[in-house]
């Protein structure tokens, strides 16, 4: 019953500073006076399309289902203050399945200091859905966007890509403390995470900037997962395609003036590698150069949701 | 395709003067330079739950998500600052759905001059799920809660009750405007909206506040709608028991002192009325008093989501 989670909420959420009226009111109330602008991100997951609730614990699926928009407040270089949750919960088994959720999702509001504001609680006929908000705090270097980038800006990326459906899809960490040190220690230019795929999402920063961009295929940071999965796909697809076209990495992809570039490469401050794969141009589209030095236009391809 | 929607999307939402930065980037941004606390709250609405899709336009079930938010601000006294929009559209035909939602929601933002900042788009096998998260800007009155509700305060109502899904459930209007006119102008103690039943809102409410109440029966504004549903129904059903216990009336159950109370009766500020319908008192649970002076319990009843 609704009024049961309702009262589990109400004991487990844990208190914030940020939180004046936490869940059980018509609406949560949030200390704003030191924030000029906050950022706000939702993102909609669903049985099926972002997970498969028949294979997956439901504690990753929570976990995933926070760690996705923190990833677009890391995107956004902003600190993450609050969020709601939002649930549509299958009649059989919602009770454990939303503690089971939210189990999954309150450590990664801990270690992101994140205030949880309580949110809607519905079953119905339909899979699981789970829809999260989360508002974050403008820091004093402003909001990190997609279309400020110039052309000559190096294109930088965090961690290493592709192959993230063996599993890093659901564990990945959401590059926030990563993106808040780079933007105040560097000049960034521009930013995006890559939630869809290298490809489409260079694409995407580019076009919204009114540029091109060009990579230089042997510098792509190819993860271990990217080579796993082409073999065990045996379809004839490299690697490389996958660190280009697979979704759900979660990393950062920045735009940097090549000074600011060379200095972040140089001294290379997070836990993560941070890789020079290219430059920003005024030609538009995609173009990748391979060790030849041959340069050929590359489509973007990645995740998109189809519907007509 | 996703990326048709979004496109229409950045053409078809209105600039707003808090909007920094709209739909399209991995977040938006908002100025919160004039807002020392928001409120925050998300409503998640489904097909075959809160609405037919089948039965309903769009249009109306596009309004209707957004209506039910902006009655939980108004529940806050809280002015509407932003809106984000997340949905999970169905393969077939979500082009033009997601368009028609928005067409529904589009003027009502308007008129309560809502910034909608943007949201996700997802596509899949289910049933249409529409997740809003409203944010609010609280008054210098502050935010107007449920538990400061006190002994002998007097309970109001606005509007009438009961029969909403007549018709109703759609096209309500959420009391905004005439909460925070009366916040402004009254000292209200404690306030809620009516969106599951009159009876078990006003438990709530009690409940938060330490409180128990006490209805007046033959004061209870009984809507047209409530005993055209009774007789419709032909089930031995009063039109008292639907204005009771029929949820969606998305009007405004107050709390204030008696002497507030009687100078807003008497002003009746609003272009709706507004009903003294009985008080809080210290002694725990629901009552209600009939016109031959008996007073019974009463039992909370409406809307509850069900799981286990």
């Amino acid at each position: 019953m609704e009024s049961e989670l309702i009262a589990w909420l109400r004991e487990h959420l844990p208190p914030h500073p940020l939180l004046r009226l936490g869940a059980g009111d018509d609406a949560a109330v949030l200390d704003m006076a030191r924030t000029d602008q906050c950022v706000v991100t939702v993102d909609l997951l669903t049985d099926g399309v972002d997970f498969l609730l028949e294979e997956a614990d439901a504690r990753r699926v929570g976990r995933k289902c926070l760690a996705v928009n923190l990833s677009d407040i890391a995107a956004m270089a902003a600190r993450p203050m609050a969020a709601v949750i939002a649930l549509a919960l299958p009649r059989e088994g919602g009770m454990r399945l939303a503690v089971e959720l939210y189990e999954g999702l309150l450590p990664l509001a801990e270690e992101f200091d994140l205030a949880i504001a309580g949110g809607d609680t519905n079953a119905w006929d339909g899979p699981l859905a789970v829809s999260i908000t989360v508002l974050g705090q403008v820091t004093d270097r402003g909001p990190l966007r997609r279309g400020d980038a110039n052309s000559g800006d190096r294109i930088l990326v965090t961690g290493s890509l592709g192959g993230s459906i063996l599993g890093r899809h659901f564990d990945f960490q959401p590059r926030v403390k990563e993106a808040l040190l780079l933007a105040e220690r560097y000049d960034l230019s521009a930013g995006i995470d890559i939630s869809d795929g290298l490809s489409i999402d260079l694409s995407r920063l580019a076009a919204e900037s009114g540029l091109g961009a060009e990579l230089t295929a042997e510098t792509i940071p190819i993860s271990d997962a990217a080579r796993r999965f082409a073999e065990k796909l045996s379809d004839g697809s490299a690697p490389l395609e996958h660190a280009l076209c697979d979704g759900e990495d979660f990393e950062l992809l920045l735009a940097a003036p090549p000074r600011e570039a060379a200095r972040i490469l140089n001294d290379q401050p997070l836990a993560v590698p941070i890789t020079d794969i290219g430059r920003f141009t005024d030609e538009p589209g995609l173009r990748q150069t391979t060790a030849d030095g041959t340069t050929t236009p590359l489509q973007p391809r990645g995740w998109e949701h189809k519907f007509d």
